[in-house]
């Protein structure tokens, strides 16, 4: 169970349909990738002259309505929705970006992070750029404006060779829309065509289902395609790394399971990811609970697997989380229980097997632990469907520092102890990589500390902060 | 699966707690029962000598902030969560209703129907009464200012005699908390006891989960509590009917499913009715797919039962549903699917039951049909956890009209075929019956259309309205 | 100068027009009255079916929006402007007040104030009735609903003889609009004719004005009129008191120079007290500036008469004033000026006459003083229109305590050091009289502490608080 | 009388004050040049080491509460408001803008038009840089980024010979703010000693005297002042151009009448028009009314030297204006009259003379004659205290295009019937820059068509249109 929303886990979309109403299409589409960025929403849309950016602070439903839909017609689109950091929720931040440059106007939309964001910020700035943000996507977009080439494909090609890190990218000019991925393949990118013509770019498949996509697959890393009426143009911009870095949390945690990641099912990974466990670390126990909504495939898979029922145990407080009133620490000893409640007759006198995606910072299992305890659970036996996390992501994902991460600090064991349970297993590193199906390819720095690329040494000085409210 | 909102599915919250800070618990409390109403909320708090209220259109999490609550500070505290009703989403409307009277200021939150209001409400402007609002919360809160007797709990007495319907109140005076149910014992109402002093009411055991309550039990019909610091009073005001008439679709649908009614878990109840309808109804078929939220708990027991596999097939898109914006039929045509996507392993060129709780007009369950068919189910069968609804509510569940209940317009293997599925069967109404363990003692009027009391035949004429904000 | 806004000196409006947008047509005229009242608005419109009420907390232009205008079309209309009174601007206190009676829907706004509210309150509420508000809005709406009577009409006279103090009334039911004036004649309410058919009620002529109506005249205290499409319908519910108690502060501060008020013109009237102030209490001076801009027209007189120039001296921030920062008392120290900037060339090496209206509790002729001084004015001498006000206002105008009034508790000279101006004389009590044209019929009890009917010893108790934001 | 709001006109301020919190004392500062543009105000304030900027559409007490003020402290600030321009009234053409750069961070606010902008834009984009929005501030910030020089100062001086126009402008840095003012001197610009140590720079000498400030004076055409603790450094950058081109608007219009401009009190420069008016047109009359608020210092003017008696004749409604909604064309026809209301006294019978400040399109002038005869003026003549507007304005104040000119259009003879007044006089050029005390040096291409710099002939293409909130 993840502490916090994860930083940089936004979602991306991207639309030609010359027989559509494209900003209400991507409305849907948006709709579809909010799991993915709850902070704010953007849509860029172009007639073929002018582009027009709507993007605010909210809910991609609080921040369209159909008036602000029916002002930015066209043919072309990208949108974007984007999780929340810390402190800093403000319109400013909201993506896509966009700039009118000596080829036109050119918006961007971005999932991921450059590890060479500052060495750019400060090659552009020395060219005598200002820039108005701090933000990577200000940075990759500025760099579109000076890039050489003919034509924006030709700009975007020579651009991209200096770009390190993730990044999963919808790119919208006067007249073309491109969907981009970083060559390690960090995070997915999708396109799929409209059964009515044209097509569609998005993070996640599910938004391409939404929209009743046909024909979709994942755009390959370094691959750069621009989305037509009819035929897509691809072009291998820069060969696919090798190993490529697929982010093995976009199958653990950020997808929805309704995704595909590296021609994998998202929810047959999480399957069989419960079936592994199961195999690795059975117990002898009454009832499979899963923590939802992430794990619930795991806990079926290992329910399946061991033979043990599956049942729900939890009950996720939909309406609790997004409030920033919290309960005082009296309050919480008398046992508040905000996110979740306890279907009592499926844990009480019950030994319980608890399966949850990841342990973090530690926070919130420890509590749930309890919530069971407190609900009469016989045993309480928690089962993590990846290997303890012990190094920070530097690829975008802020998984915290060092000492913020319990399993970098403590050993399996002291870790049970600390949240209570009577046991804990996390499942093995190549038992995680036989679930997912394959031996290499994927980004385990967070487990192993083999990061797939050098680290910047340097980070963007904050100099200004802008608030629009 | 319901088509919209049911109307006057309220929830309802009384605390009492001289050591806590009761506004700031009611609001955890009131964010337990927001899925019984999310259109608008309301506190009112007393510190012994005033009453404070607040309450505004929105969720819970948007009508309070720190500040507001700090505003509301107090031991006695009743709060209202509202339902949407079609088009009058105004402030004016949500609850809890305040008045000043001649024993000092009273407020009172409502959950239910009477179905004498219209004559109520005549005898009150018989008595030069004027009233703001068409509602029969105000009715009640005024019949209590005009009340025969020397304490609130007299003059409660006296008033509930006059009530005909559903209600499970909450009511605040200077002092006291009160929380009543009717003596039909339509809806839940729960009380329990905080850990460090003091108790609460709720709607829903979930709610006194959610705050630690310990030693709950359901206010019975007819009773009315006042809630203390220690020992609560309890008095019977009136003798429960015989038969009661607890309604029938507080298991099927309304409850979440740790809530308890009538002594019985509604999970287990709900678990035990896809058993029941895997008995009645059985199907050679791979997968179990419940219609979530409220159908996974069926779909366990008829894939228990039946010993199909469980699994995802519908994943529910949290985020839309909330949004006046829809797509046009032509873009519904070309398949746009706002609140379900599939998940394609799980469906594909299998033989699918799709477990569902209802249909009340139809609109849902023949798109989620086409949908699961689109993406190559081999067969579709739906099975219904409750008989056909063929008649409607005049107690206050806004089920539609007759000619709105598409089961009333069509005999079963019609429905089948306007659903597209291939089998359809309900659950029996004594299959229903034996689930929920009972034989009678319910209110299934809308299956059988026999009604617990008489109904009236006058209505409540409309004639202003307010909007204030 | 008023230090801050007097409360109960709300604007209010009715209108009958057949052959108008009603709703529209009351928006301007409000707008025109929203010098009586920048905290609130509302408007109740009745089709002759249904009344439709909107009110909100804000300027009328902010309360309504073409839509919300569209949402309550009808032909008969009233509205009303309500004044800040300290830290309760909420929605709730907003008029017109609503309630559907025995006799059908009834709407009621009011400018003045009951002396005895609290009894006619006590008595309601004997009569079993509750109250949603402590304003004597609503005691005077309820007492309608339960007055007796075959018509509107008819109960309307039964009700006016209960009221004592000062109201001037607009009342909205089904089918028609009357405008109520109390046998005091406190308040000002004129009514007009509009060319193209229908009548207008309104607090002042400047608001018939707008509406480009005719023939209006003042309603009479004690009258009941009620709006028609040709001929009005007039009553004398009451003999007009003898002597009648007009607010000789609708002359000196409150209304709009435009109103006419007990057939004077408040120019005309401002512009005399200006001319006998002159005769007073000369001042042999180089310049004559008013404090804008109430104190215009009688600086226009004073400069007349005296022969001295007119000039501006003082200039309003127009912008100031509606905001909740405020200097710190360093900054103040330092010279920082908020409301009014000076013009310099006209204060220089003066000797100035600064003529303002009145001092209440004495906040701001001070600094006025203090900002001429720095600006280098040589002499300053303060003539202010009317004469100390050494007695509070019972009767609804909130000019402070008597601890509060600077008059009460110092002599002329004392204040004229404290506020550190070369010289001060207030108009005489005589002079005034004689410059409004009157010998008696005033209510001067600020002035001379004789109040035109007894005090009530009662205060409603506030039990309870309701806030809808 | 201006018949819209004008473009460009808007207000700039910057204050460097170590011992004052800075940003509360600009937010008093902005409220007085609030006049100079309503639409949208922004504080960037710098604390030596970040800049924090907060901006959006409304006034400057809707944009800025205690908490963003407290959010933005430090010893450096820069403000701004803004005008509205047709339609485009968003967050983002807000002021200042801020970026950052080589240098470090830098914000600017801008008062004026470049002539040249669409070239610098042109050449900005041809070196690679981006652009987030059309407007010519971006331009200018950016130019300071790509400038070259050791300091801001060296960059300033550098930049500063490229710009053609008008511009006012505030710059914060760091650690400095400068004041900027174009060697055309097109509008004003002043600075001034804060007692308590500091200096203030703003677009008005009322924002000066408001924040308590001695010692101020203009800062002359092609100087650029940074603002310091005690001396302020100046450096002529550009020689002031021979002739400069004054605005002779800000004196007849724009300014506050408490502004200095070219060292001339504009209260006293507009009474000297209205004296100069009745030597050049005198008429026999009975009273002078001036249209408030510009043209009172003239009427006042017109009525000392004629010996005709000055008295209000029009009353400001001073809520109407900032509203959507309009009359009908029937109801204007019926006589509503929203903006002005009529002191019918010192209209009715009378031969009234109205002093307006200018007719530009003519869509106000004449109502008002219409309003003043149907009040029952006698006789009306119009006289205009500037010659007659006879060519649009390429300097950046929005006057309309030739076609929208009345006066362009039609002889005065024409324009007086078409207002339907009984004689109509425009003052002389001659008479004005007599008045105003100057033979040249001032821009009157309105009047004349000569215009003070060649214009441009492109125009910065829109391609595109961001939205926030």
């Amino acid at each position: 169970m993840w502490d916090e929303s994860p930083k940089d886990e936004c979602g991306v979309l991207g639309i030609y349909a010359p027989q559509e109403d494209v900003a209400r299409l991507a409305f849907f589409g948006l709709s579809a990738l909010q799991h993915r960025g709850q902070e704010a929403a953007g849509l860029a849309v172009s007639d073929g002259q002018a582009i027009r950016l709507h993007k605010d602070v909210g809910l991609v439903s609080q921040v369209f309505d159909p008036l602000t839909l029916s002002t930015i017609h066209g043919d072309f689109a990208i949108g974007h929705t984007r999780y929340s950091t810390t402190g800093s929720s403000c319109a400013r931040n909201a993506q896509p970006f966009l700039i009118d440059t000596q080829y036109g106007p050119v918006a961007l939309a971005h999932n991921g992070n450059l590890v060479n964001a500052p060495e750019l910020r400060a090659h552009l700035m020395h060219r005598g750029i200002g820039l108005t943000s701090t933000s990577d996507t200000e940075v990759m977009t500025m760099m579109l404006a000076c890039s050489q080439g003919d034509t924006w494909f030709e700009r975007l090609k020579d651009a991209i060779l200096h770009w390190k890190g993730a990044f999963s990218l919808v790119i919208l000019t006067r007249d073309q829309v491109f969907a981009v991925r970083d060559p390690w393949g960090f995070h997915p990118l999708n396109v799929g065509m409209l059964p009515g013509g044209g097509h569609v770019a998005a993070s996640e498949v599910g938004a391409l289902q939404t929209l009743g996509c046909v024909a979709y697959r994942e755009v390959q890393p370094g691959e750069i395609i621009a989305l037509s009426n009819t035929a897509m143009t691809s072009f291998q911009a820069i060969p696919p790394m090798d190993p490529t870095a697929f982010c093995t949390f976009e199958h653990i945690y950020f997808s929805r399971s309704d995704n595909i990641f590296n021609r994998q099912s998202v929810h047959a990974v999480r399957q069989r990811l419960g079936v592994t466990l199961a195999v690795e670390s059975p117990v002898d126990a009454d009832v499979i609970i899963p923590v939802p909504d992430s794990s619930i495939p795991a806990a079926i898979g290992y329910a399946g697997e061991s033979g043990i029922p599956y049942n729900d145990g939890l009950l996720k407080n939909r309406y609790i989380g997004r409030t920033f009133i919290e309960p005082s620490d009296e309050q919480r000893k008398l046992g508040i229980a905000l996110k979740y409640n306890v279907i009592l007759e499926n844990v009480l006198n019950k030994r319980v097997v608890m399966i949850d995606d990841s342990i973090v910072r530690g926070n919130t299992t420890g509590p749930l632990v309890q919530l069971l305890r407190s609900a009469g659970a016989k045993e309480i036996h928690v089962r993590i469907t990846c290997p303890p996390i012990i190094h920070p992501c530097f690829m975008g994902v802020d998984m915290g520092t060092y000492d913020e991460l319990i399993a970098h600090r403590y050993h399996v064991n002291e870790v049970c102890a600390q949240i209570g349970a009577d046991s804990l297993a996390y499942l093995s590193l190549s038992g995680m990589m036989q679930a997912i199906g394959q031996n290499d390819g994927y980004c385990n720095a967070c487990f192993t500390g083999v990061y797939p690329l050098p680290l910047s040494q340097g980070v963007a000085k904050m100099s200004f902060e802008q608030s629009i409210a």
